[in-house]
């Protein structure tokens, strides 16, 4: 019997269900057990397509799915039988200790507090997103689950974002910074002013961070509000894609480039790996009653793997039983 | 005579007054004329440091200056011959037509504002940032002026955005963009959803775009909220020179990497200079009556030349002029 079971969306991400299935196949070799959600006969015939799979993979028929084009929200509600709505619930009832979904994003942030509902004292579950720095992983929070915040809200990112930070990065006493636009606590806007007061003093605070601080990883926990860290994160992300992309033309257009490319590789390839998001897998919605994991739609399937065994973890480190006792320590 | 003169904050910057000399030197050597704005013993001892002065730089005292420390409102209000106020003072009675300063960023904000002064009609002056793109450079606009703002401060920034794109960055018909967290009309803010309503349908106008599509140039005028874009501006410029940082420590660290490092040199120089915040000098303070430009505090002197030379050029193109015809046809 595995000791932790996660339920996969197999229907979620552009390249469903071949790479969830082939995700939830790697996982499972680790023994991770896994309930994997969808068509049943597409994913008896994804299943088919390898060889040796191994024990421990339950597949859930959910005869519906959730498309990139619908409003998320809408779909939740209108959909009870999607892949996504069935796999949260196999949390809400115990079938599961985490989901995980490649699927629309906001549907998934929808689906997984409709349905799993937020831990007690929680105003708002956050989306947390690790990101690599030069000082190690970061985790910014919120990345999108809530476009508008108030300064309660982000104070709660704190202490959520440092259970995961801890519990799942092995960060040991993680710093907490609110992303603004200058380090004084006077700056920023009425939402950064008001959160710092609440964060003054408190466990790890270090005060406000600005942008540039961000790849520097000045604090390890970043805490905003979800449009500035949604902006800020795929910023992140396309500014490292363009300068690979930048780089790996310009080596290829000359000779010369290509012997620089080749002998450089390791270094090149290194840093990618580095700054790969896929080697984080998902962000973790945070402050939900079980492990709720939301990867890009267009991840592969070690990132759909990675993101599996980040999600047992979660489970196993208690990361849920953990933001609970840290939100009513205060800490 | 110079055709333009502009006034030079000559005690402005980390490296002042050296670096704001030199660059007062390079570009009065083009024709320029200057007005530089210090200390006059400073000035005149800085100068003396240099063979060979171009003619058409005058000396403007100026007693004091305004320090990094110093809260940059309050340091204007108190401080009426800092070389910052003076320097702004030239264009506002007449003696330059642009103002240059690589010092404290909110009281030159706020220098320009209260002396050069809003031009008709514009409700808030926006921090134009030009910015390098795969497409080519894109325009972040505000940059930090205004951390709060409304849907109408958005709809100038993007008329004001389009004429630096034309006169400044020679972008034919611009397109404008606000940053989002979707690209759909009904994502985001109350502040993105107003702008939309406001911006559908003017020219040039592609909807949202995300924080991944500004190094892909998406859109040519990139429309946010001072916060947001000061965070998203930092942010850019943190990344990409924490991964040439990354790629030169990897590169270094092996004989094959120094010699990956030197065939791949040609190449390298050129993404760094492509990406170079030097290469565009200055962010322009636009919807004043005048050209004020904002320079980076670590700015070297090829950095402040080509801030003069682009605030020169502001004037020559007749930015100001053309932004008030702008904002009057609402376009």
């Amino acid at each position: 019997m595995p000791d932790v079971v996660v339920a996969v969306d197999a229907m979620g991400g552009d390249k469903a269900p071949q790479v969830p299935v082939a995700g939830a196949i790697a996982a499972a070799r680790e023994g991770i057990g896994i309930r994997l959600v969808g068509d049943a006969a597409a994913l008896e015939k994804a299943l088919g397509q390898h060889d040796d799979v191994p024990a421990g993979i339950e597949i859930v028929h959910a005869a519906e799915r959730i498309h990139a084009a619908e409003d998320g929200v809408k779909a939740v509600r209108a959909k009870p039988d999607a892949s996504m709505v069935v796999a949260c619930r196999q949390v809400h009832e115990g079938r599961a200790g985490a989901v995980v979904s490649a699927g629309h994003t906001g549907a998934m942030l929808a689906a997984s507090t409709l349905i799993l509902r937020r831990l007690p004292g929680v105003i708002r579950p956050g989306l947390a997103v690790p990101m690599p720095s030069v000082a190690g992983p970061i985790v910014l929070i919120d990345g999108g689950a809530n476009a508008e915040c108030k300064p309660e809200y982000l104070a709660q990112f704190a202490v959520m974002g440092r259970v995961l930070g801890r519990d799942i990065l092995g960060i040991d006493d993680p710093t907490v910074g609110i992303l603004s636009i200058g380090e004084e606590a006077g700056k920023g806007t009425d939402l950064v002013q008001g959160a710092y007061a609440l964060l003054d003093g408190t466990p790890g605070f270090v005060g406000n961070v600005e942008g540039r601080d961000i790849p520097k990883g000045k604090a390890r926990i970043i805490v905003t509000d979800g449009f500035t860290g949604n902006v800020a994160l795929k910023l992140y992300e396309g500014t490292a894609a363009m300068i690979f992309q930048e780089i790996r033309r310009g080596l290829t257009s000359s000779m010369r480039g290509k012997v620089a490319g080749a002998l450089g590789m390791p270094v090149f390839k290194g840093l990618r790996k580095q700054l790969d998001p896929e080697e984080y897998g998902s962000a973790y919605l945070l402050g939900v009653r079980g492990i709720s994991m939301i990867g890009h739609g267009n991840t592969g399937t070690r990132g759909m793997a990675n993101g599996i065994r980040r999600a047992a973890q979660g489970v196993r480190e208690d990361v849920t039983g953990h933001i609970q006792a840290g939100l009513a320590a205060g800490s």
